[in-house]
């Protein structure tokens, strides 16, 4: 099975765990059955792999989003990179010409496309196989799953059938309808949808021809920016007659909102939290290294990172998005494909961080204009390289930079250093990179 | 008008803005008519002030909160120390000594005893007055302000008067009653035992006599840790025949819980905070540097500080202290009477600490056994000793301690370092300290 995976964009609406640059899919929150933590994108690429041992699963995604991909789920994962963010018609159309072009699929072969983010069980992946099956068939375009609304949600597209069958062919979209309008939708029996389907590559290849007149694979990553940004439901589903939806009612749930997040998260806290008396239905989740402490709270959740802190009634976390766009987000904390780094103190003339290179990585080789560095290892061994020259360094080191040196650091083991900058205008813009 | 100023201990039910070193009283969050930020005992101190402009005003309280009411009154203030924590009998018998043979206040003179803690208006002020009028006249032994009682508190002691008089002898004392018995109590006239009272110099040195056998202040001073640990109120109070009560009716808030705390606040945010759509009766205080997002909260207190975060219900704050017991309460800030201190990383074998010193501040002069120091100077200049050999500093100076070496810095500007300690089992009590 050929199954392409849309990791999408940033996100703020589970601020302040996901930010700028770490989606909601990387955040390690569900438990698995060896009591382990693993991230929705862990959680569904395990999911996939348990039913379909051979799926040939490629993850179309934006360049930010890679070096966390490969921590997650190893280098060995097919990543289609996105030369920038676009939205679901160019992102599939890239992931289909790098299949037929890159993995030599062929045309006539199904692909099955699936978002990253619902919270599913195992029943949504067998069915996969029935979409695989069913957009072969002759007179079927795309075959569709279609989610048995469990509420009438504002939020969702909606799919309305021609019956109500298992399987029944698609009569028309309608996006986000208010309350009353989905109480009709699902009383006729429409559903939601999960944006999930089933196309042979071939179509997809001609849909990419027939719209923004490319075929090949390089020739699409290099015009990708002048795509049209639009929607592969508003470009093609939408306009499509030959299309047919299977039914699906097993467990669906969108994490795209703390709301329900939380509802698939399996313990009330995580981190270091003590829910008191009169808690009920409260979540805590708690990245920071001091205690979180809640009394008397009912449908709460509270979300601390070195980000920020959320603490939100349930329902209304779902209005999160403008005053996060409003915030000064400065990102205090990441991991990286070589370690992490985490903001510990800011001042107007300088700046402290933690920095953790994993066992054989280094950082580039930059220098800075505008500020000096000090260095101290707090934990480990490696090598920095100031100025072409190499020197071994250990616990306890300092390390002296200043402004202008071309200066990196290899990590014999893994490495934990704190850097304090001193400088004016400090800022991450200032960072000339060199080849070693 | 001569004036004893209890100042309580650490109190743990403003947890996190409270810990074992910072108390309640000390925390800045009541703006005062020319908009800067007070705290509770630099309030009642200018209240006191702005009414009785030359009152004798002596604090008592415990050596560890020196620093904090010299940086916060003054070094002007008398403050009496107490050797080590006990009750109020002991710390009003030290204090009462201590005016009569320190600051030579004769026996004949009243003196009136007020606790720090309460948020009160004016009038209360003026009250002080008629006690120590009443406690002078024939008969009265004690004279103690009633509080006309808001609500039928389990919480307070209850003053039984004989009549219902403006001023009136009292009858009996009654110790936090179940509801039904205070809503009774307040029917007939009791009043909460705010333990504000006024009594002759000679009075509280008689009972020192009595109860203790000790007459000199030095003497007092040396017993202290002997003495019996008994509240006045039990002690001394309670056995009286001749005391009288005067009717207080003004505002008087008991600051004790985050409930009443927080309704004395008149912002309803203070630091980086925000309160978004369907907040109500919310109250947060943000002492971190990250930024607090409330949604849809209705009676809840939000309080941050680098020990911690509290997300809590109101009423329900009022129970946080068993809570607060069982966490591990490292020290995360505290502000010193030569600057602060804030850890900023915490690892098995190094600790980060960033060290602010006040323009003209040293550190004690001492050495470390089991770790190495390093610290990072980010702003100011000052003088480092290390084995008794000087030598001058500035922004972006590096100066290494290792374990053994006696260090010391002098801050010449404000001077601002961070500080990497690194070394097995580090300890706050790892400190040999000398003479410079």
């Amino acid at each position: 099975m050929n199954i392409i995976l849309l990791s999408g964009g940033s996100g703020k609406r589970l601020w302040p765990l996901s930010n700028g640059i770490r989606s909601k899919q990387f955040i390690k929150i569900f438990k698995n059955s060896s009591g382990q933590y693993e991230s929705m994108i862990q959680r569904i690429y395990r999911q996939i792999i348990d039913i379909y041992k051979d799926a040939e699963i490629t993850i179309t995604t934006s360049k930010s989003q890679v070096s966390a991909i490969y921590n997650q789920l190893g280098s060995n994962v097919n990543v289609c990179v996105e030369p920038c963010r676009m939205d679901t018609f160019p992102a599939i159309t890239l992931a289909a010409a790098y299949l037929y072009d890159v993995k030599k699929v062929p045309a006539s072969e199904a692909v099955v496309v699936c978002p990253v983010d619902p919270y599913v069980d195992s029943s949504y992946f067998s069915l996969l196989q029935k979409l695989e099956g069913l957009c072969l068939m002759e007179n079927v375009n795309i075959a569709l799953m279609g989610i048995e609304a469990s509420y009438p949600s504002e939020k969702y597209g909606y799919i309305i059938p021609e019956d109500n069958n298992y399987i029944s062919k698609v009569k028309a979209f309608k996006e986000k309808p208010d309350k009353e309008t989905a109480e009709n939708y699902i009383k006729n029996g429409a559903l939601w949808n999960g944006g999930v389907f089933a196309a042979e590559l071939g179509y997809l290849l001609d849909k990419a021809y027939e719209l923004e007149k490319v075929r090949d694979y390089k020739d699409i990553y290099l015009k990708y920016s002048t795509f049209d940004k639009r929607s592969f439901d508003y470009a093609v589903l939408e306009k499509e007659k030959d299309i047919y939806v299977v039914r699906f009612s097993g467990e669906w749930k969108d994490l795209g909102t703390w709301n329900t997040f939380t509802e698939a998260v399996h313990e009330t806290s995580i981190g270091n939290a003590t829910l008191g008396r009169g808690c009920d239905n409260v979540h805590v989740i708690n990245e920071l290294d001091i205690p979180i402490l809640c009394m008397g709270l009912q449908d709460i959740v509270v979300s601390a990172s070195p980000d920020g802190i959320l603490v939100s009634d349930k329902e209304q976390s779902s209005f999160i998005k403008p005053y996060v766009d409003k915030m000064d987000n400065i990102i205090m904390f990441a991991e990286k494909s070589w370690g992490s780094f985490k903001v510990l103190d800011v001042e107007s003339e300088s700046m402290v961080i933690k920095v953790t290179l994993k066992h054989g990585n280094r950082m580039n080789y930059h220098s800075h204009e505008n500020r000096d560095e000090i260095w101290n290892v707090i934990k480990g061994q490696g090598k920095v390289i100031i100025n072409d020259k190499e020197r071994v360094v250990t616990t306890g080191d300092i390390v002296t930079i200043k402004a202008g040196c071309k200066h990196t650091v290899i990590a014999d083991t893994e490495l934990k250093m704190i850097e304090v900058q001193i400088g004016k205008d400090i800022s991450v813009n200032d960072k000339i990179k060199f080849k070693l």
